[in-house]
């Protein structure tokens, strides 16, 4: 799928739409049909024992795809999250920031699918896989 | 199922093991195998539109049933959050509060299930819903 | 919400658009917002050890879910299946017939989105629970 | 992960432990991590119109994580599917078999967790995506 959006112009988008998490967020690659982001962990998203909440992995999930569907539809679409589905498989190493790799299986008329694998940085087991649907509005 | 803790001891246990949120959420109401769980929306719970964020549904969602689970098998319990999938099905009313009703559908040996349903205060559609399941560790 | 489609005209399009499942489908109530969907479980629905299938659950859940849009859209609509999530909580009894409880969440414009608790018949825990999300066409 | 049980064994183990099936599944290839499983798509699989069922994708996601479970654990375990989450996403091309890749992502002591992807035979769109959790049993 052709880019309507480069990686700055995502991370110029995040800042203005979802302030209170772009600091945290780089967008690092934008592979073909796909969007990686890393989330620099902060003690804001531990939970006791060290280990990343869930709310804070879901929300890295969420982004990417979200961002990974607007790198094609470009800035205007209003996507909506319609469902998720998520399983936390390991727990995350301490100190290590999370790497998600997005990947859309589906970009239709009105709905998008996709699907996010979550990895603490520098590690090759998954934490946590995400899949993701969204409604795209009418233009 | 017999109550290993009540509202006073889940609200107090929320405040040691989720101090970031503790301070927004409130139990209200601890039905048979259930738990109805309040979130107070505020600024940082927020999207762009007055929306309440993908993340903030499922922290409640998830809170709401890990404590129903706690209120039967007590403290001591670290149950995990193995999985989650939820729906986003309208859009928060605004300036309201969310009120989550989680019930437990499974309290097994090494698996806990339950869902929840997400409103408005004082709406009548549901905002979304979520399924969690947890691993419960072995004695 | 309004029924266009009673339990007789149901069971009578379950006919002609179901026929390799009809026969052991039985619509036994349509309560509001919901509907009740009976599986008449035989040898070709079970597993090694007695057990009910996945795919057999999964079936009469989709159906029963699928028959609740239509019972209030009438037997025009074309809804397609977009998405499920179930959980596979116990056993089903041996020798029982399955009940579904189905009920209707959102009934949009283009998504309609219902869940499903699937009983042995005459058991209160329940074996299995569902979501089930799916697409209205447009007019 | 080592192999326990190579493609004979697993088509053998089919036959007996899930005779309606095995004749229209077939293991075509064991990747690392993974399983492909084809089904030779038969009358009995299609809805009106000619697609392809939901239940008949969901025994394939589900035989195909199931099996690559197996051929690392060897057959006495005895898996029992506690979850799946799919996403229907494009009509199966019309004649075409099904060609579903498994992976697992965690085969842990109590839980495993995998995922699949199943395409029209030729065809690099998917049809269908699925997660599958599954708890195992204690030796």
């Amino acid at each position: 799928m052709e880019l309507k959006m480069d990686i700055p112009a995502l991370q110029a988008f995040l800042k203005t739409q979802f302030p209170q998490v772009a600091g945290e967020l780089e967008v690092v690659a934008l592979p073909d049909n796909g969007l990686t982001l890393k989330l620099s962990v902060h003690d804001h998203h531990l939970r006791p024992g060290g280990t990343v909440s869930g709310p804070s992995m879901f929300m890295l999930a969420d982004v990417a795809v979200y961002l990974a569907i607007l790198a094609r539809l470009g800035p205007v679409a209003l996507a909506v999250t319609t469902s998720c589905a998520m399983d936390f498989m390991r727990k995350p190493a301490a100190g290590a920031d999370l790497v998600c790799e997005a990947r859309l299986l589906k970009l239709g008329r009105v709905l998008a699918v996709g699907d996010a694998m979550i990895y603490s940085a520098g590690q090759v087991a998954p934490v946590a896989r995400a899949s993701m649907t969204y409604s795209i509005p009418p233009k």
